[in-house]
């Protein structure tokens, strides 16, 4: 049930707020609607050269200190918090889209040993929200500030919050139309908020693996001991037939960091690394070049006040950078939406490409034979979201596997995922799902 | 030559400022360059199913009056418009990148026969300009504004400028390592940003041409006759095997319509004309459904003051919209980057996704043979822009056609383009090419 | 009646919307009242040096182009369309207080012939608005947006409105309690906002006289003539016993001037022009100084691009210039609250301060023998506003003169104006009444 | 001398900064100067009716957590916090003021027990700085930001700085013309930056000590042991012949305050406190009364959740207050001019009024047999700040004293206190004068 894995003030509230009753009565429902109505699943075989025999394959993240990243991160950050308040004062969660904001760069004078922050960056938090339900008064601005800051703090410990950056909300109302769409689902199901849709595939290709490993690394491990390596970490993996080539745009810190020789040395070693996780994943060969814009001759170098290149005009918005799986993959099919921010309860453009990736993942886990497949979902407004317009997959099966039995599982998967599909809102505002 | 298609005033100009000369030059140097170094073309065949064998198939389109269409229109204004003003007073184009930028819905009240614009729409212009070169002073924010507002009033002619929108602007200068990148091209040939790529492919599919057609003819003749239907018009197309489903959702303009009647007579004209167009392009059975979230009953319809939902709370973004060919096909490879707002020099994210259209456009139109092709630029920060690290075309012959001779015309014309790179420059400002 | 100086749409809505009712009965009210309870009206006798009898007099205007008179001006413009506006909607003036916002400075670059305005002024509207009477919407922020815009281009007809300024609105609704106070007035008579006070005087010394003078006369006279005269210019006037020494500082405006030569001779004509008026109204000496701050050596000279200093980085605020007399009277007593933008209704420290001249001017031009008086009308939160907590008078007399027949003619002249004092919000929004 | 009570640091830079040695040479240069050349003191003697024995007299003062005193106090907070740092790294106050700027009022929902911030308050600073000097960056903005931040903090210790506020920067570079002004004054002594003038005036009257007695012992001691008392406290005192009257409105806290009979309880208490403080001043009679718009039937009370109106949508600007004496008097002379956030340099607008009152003061101190004694300093533009166009002195003797004794000390403390104005400047950087 919906309410489970949160909290037990829930189940008091449960009583009386309609929201939270829809929502716990939802999988109910779902099986008995399925029981009437077939949904419209589409498993179909595609013929095309797999990824890893193409010529060319190009891959890129950008690390969680990025312009476009934090902009993301804190518009999630913003969804998350208002969803938990909903849920702890109006029993569920209301209508909100957080999916939009602009990190304004500011203006840094780095300098080894530790610059300083010129000009504040300027962030600006915007979408809509509610503001009243049922006689309860949200105060959705206080809290998407207060999130906002929260999650900048986390992210960019180098940025004094006090005065290196203005974080400013200007929150609306949503239209009213959209409104009637999500509360008038009395009859147990959210209904999707646009015709839209979600995208997702499996498994990762080796560059897309090294790509996403390298910059797990350097955020889980690396950057612990060595925290001269900002988080604005931009990877660009660049397959050309059996060579990878990874450039690497790392916002080196200069408060830890003495001199030109020691960041030189940090070049060499972040490359190092980096052309170690790479090997893990992979026996094409692998040439790994760091900060490659540096004019060490003119000391013009990537040296950073705060670890990200915010600070000095690089401008941000959210949906602009990493897909939901956590990359930027031209030669795979891609959403152009924004998950980050959009509410999790009926926003196609967050719940389809969350569970597009997450079906595409468990097909491949559980079921044998399939070398790539690809998961689309399109929704139409005003449809139940456990009932899309079309669920399609496409997929890429290993050479003399048995079509009609991978496909057979396959669709029991997807019809499974719709069935469940709640559980996307579940795992977004328990933070068990990454939007970026 | 670059200067060309510009005024005299460029020819005066020229003798003095160095930027223009590097550009007037680049042709010379680039035949110079290509008779030294190759360039890394790669043509591919590729073998895959071709598009209109895809079981599924989905393509959007936003209208200019779309949030995200609107924000990508400024950004491109303006971008445009400090364009000229560099060449006009530097003699050549300066660094600047103003592909960022927000607009913050309103609140309106429509009413049949004319509403009421509540609260006004914000419009955040944000991004870097140079703002002093050579002991010029450029009005880089002056310049932003009247172009911010000028784009808004050629698009959303019923919005009244006085009352119903906020423009603000708060452009920065660039980060100076990057301007470095940039004024340091005295060899003649502007370099790379960034790490980047760009992406295109031709020709349209059905859907993909109905889609697009259907948008064109709302904006280029129906609009004209019927002033009702705003600007702000999305198109779903869903191609599920041989059926084709229009979803378009449609602002209407209130002081248009006298009543609920004769809302839905238009929406009805709306779905006859969108049909007949389609059925123009293709066989297949194509059904239309406009505005499918009104609910009579409760007499709420899609009904704007403005034609746009930018003025009841919704949000755009730069480069949450169309791709730089006018459409959203997750089902092609894309590009994240917005193409909108980047500066037309040596912005990979915009030069290289507007290249990669037309080459495929062209091969499409000189070479016989191709079913589909794929176009993928991409750039290293540092290296000239005319000598990409890789160019990769893959190709979808048609049945039964020469693959070595295909391939050598379209590597021709791709060695020709990039020979002839500035020429996007020049069309862009000149706005001959669209970028979203 | 209150009503009867409006249009006829007002007697309509008088039946439907309480507020107007009771307006108009407001007389009456007053009258029954006022047979049943005395107010409490002090005229007093006072024994001071004579201000022309004191060494030392300062006497300072804004002109109507300088920072802090545009933000008086467009706080007072708000709050006049607001109330137009809610007179039309609604039948009555509603709750609303514009007199905060900002004009924060922009950056130009003047040239004889013409310069440029580099970055546009900032002007932030702030304040607070009923929006919602009754079932109507009051869309508050874009009339404000409006009327802001409207008084600007009017005052500063060299300003462009597209690309020399933003205007950005940020109003809230009034506190709870306040408009409790406002709207709970059943019985008849609007109560105080608040425990304030006004104060006026009359009549002006030959200073006061001198410097409003010059200043009329530019605005009303000279500036049609020579319009190199920029509307921000402030006047100094210091009488040292019987010396009177001006010293404006005039905005002249690049475009109507060629070169130095004209701005020096600009500045001649001004000086001569001014000594003409201010001999009108003295026989002492007079000497004007222009512009003191100009280096003519180094070229550095008061020529503007707009004719305002807001351009070149001054700011201004609400309420930090002229008081409603028009003047800055250090030698006299004067209040600190901002008159414009204030509601017309009850809030003191609008009614009061322009009651207060009013009536001091009323007294010397009625009645005979007054040499000075001081007026001071002193307000209780709650208290209807035409019962002040006290009105009080304090005359110098001429000397020989029969001070009871001049106190009991005063005190009636208080009484009337107290029992009339709506005439006062009548006048306002009719702009009969200047508020700086 | 100047640098003596600032830290070690200064006497280092001393040697390499010009604008310090400027300063440190100014005393005897001043000396010099004065041999050379004789101030303009005008001493006059005045005959009028003493404040005290006037009819009517009204005081006003806003405590330090009203909204306008928030403007002021971040005002002044952002001018110490550059003062400091340009003297620190430039080694001497360059040129800013920052005397102006916004706040917009927020919206709470109070509650007995602890209520809740709904929409933060917005503070807008604004000012123009000094950025670069001398090859050195200052982060003009960052040290405002900080600076407003702190200021915040600890002003109102109830609100909570990361959900409650949003603190924004738009600050300008100053005008060139008003630059070369200040840094021109190679000669030796800061030269006005402006034609101004400041007043002042000694002693107190009973009404005066008493408004300020009151808000002192409430932010001094009250407060302290009962801190439902926010800090936003304004008191009006009228004094009617020989009864004072004391309206009180204090923004109580509703943390600190379980529900309606502990407000009554709360304002009771203040009232007695008032009064007893009230009584140590006067043997007048005195009446108290708090929060007198409360209607404690509606449940419409003054309770807040920060202490400040600012909370509820009240707005407040810089020089909106309080006088540089802490009070408004409209009885007695009075400047327009915000005292806080002007530059402690050469600001007439700061300098003089703090001047005149601390002149003022020392007169009435030093000198016996003066009743009352006003003083105005006139500046002009260009002229060294200790030679005024004008400082003069009315005097109130008291009855049967020798005047022209009297008048001899008075010029004399006039005259002293101009050769040594600079000491206003180090104490104003050193905190030890208030502003507001």
């Amino acid at each position: 049930m919906f309410g489970d894995p949160l909290d037990n003030s829930i189940k008091e509230t449960v009583k009386f707020c309609p929201l939270l009753v829809i929502l716990a009565n939802r999988i109910a429902d779902g099986r008995t609607m399925s029981a009437k109505k077939k949904r419209n699943i589409s498993v179909e075989t595609i013929n095309q050269t797999p990824i890893e025999s193409r010529e060319i394959e190009l891959v890129e993240r950008k690390g969680i200190g990025h312009p476009d990243s934090l902009a993301d991160g804190i518009a999630e950050a913003v969804s998350k918090a208002l969803s938990h308040e909903y849920v702890k004062y109006c029993g569920g969660i209301l209508h909100h889209n957080t999916d939009q904001g602009e990190v304004v760069g500011g203006e840094t004078i780095p300098a080894y040993g530790g610059g300083k922050v010129i000009k504040p960056i300027y962030v600006l938090v915007v979408g809509r929200a509610t503001k009243h339900f049922n006689g309860v008064d949200v105060p959705a601005d206080a809290i998407a500030l207060r999130a906002a800051r929260d999650y900048l703090r986390d992210t960019l410990p180098r940025l004094d919050l006090e005065s290196d950056v203005v974080v400013d909300v200007r929150m609306g109302v949503g239209s009213t139309d959209l409104r009637d769409v999500f509360t008038s689902c009395g009859s147990g199901v959210p209904r999707a908020n646009d015709t839209s849709f979600g995208v997702g595939h499996a498994p990762f290709s080796e560059t897309e693996t090294i790509v996403k490993s390298v910059s797990d690394y350097l955020d889980d491990t690396l950057r612990r001991e060595h925290p001269v390596f900002g988080p604005d970490v931009k990877i660009m993996g660049l397959r050309n037939s059996d060579s990878i080539t990874l450039t690497i745009a790392c916002a080196m810190i200069d408060r830890y960091c003495e001199g030109i020789q020691e960041y030189l040395d940090m070049k060499t070693l972040l490359a190092e690394e980096a052309l170690q996780i790479a090997q893990k994943h992979t026996k094409r060969k692998v040439q790994v070049f760091v900060n490659t814009a540096d004019n060490v001759d003119k000391e013009s170098v990537y040296l950073t006040v705060t670890g990200s290149s915010a600070e000095m005009g690089d401008d941000g918005s959210v949906g602009r950078g990493n897909r939901c799986n956590g990359l930027i993959t031209p030669g795979r099919p891609m959403s152009i939406e924004a998950t980050s921010g959009k509410n999790p309860i009926n926003h196609i453009g967050k719940i389809y490409n969350l569970l597009a990736n997450q079906v595409a993942q468990e097909c491949v886990e559980k079921v044998d034979g399939i070398d790539e497949i690809y998961l689309r979902f399109l929704s139409q407004i005003g449809r139940p979201v456990d009932y899309p317009l079309v669920a399609s997959a496409q997929v890429l099966p290993k050479p003399g596997m048995r079509v009609d039995i991978i496909n057979y599982d396959i669709e029991k998967i997807i019809e499974e995922s719709l069935e469940n599909i709640t559980s996307i809102t579940r795992k977004v505002i328990n933070g068990e799902l990454k939007t970026f």
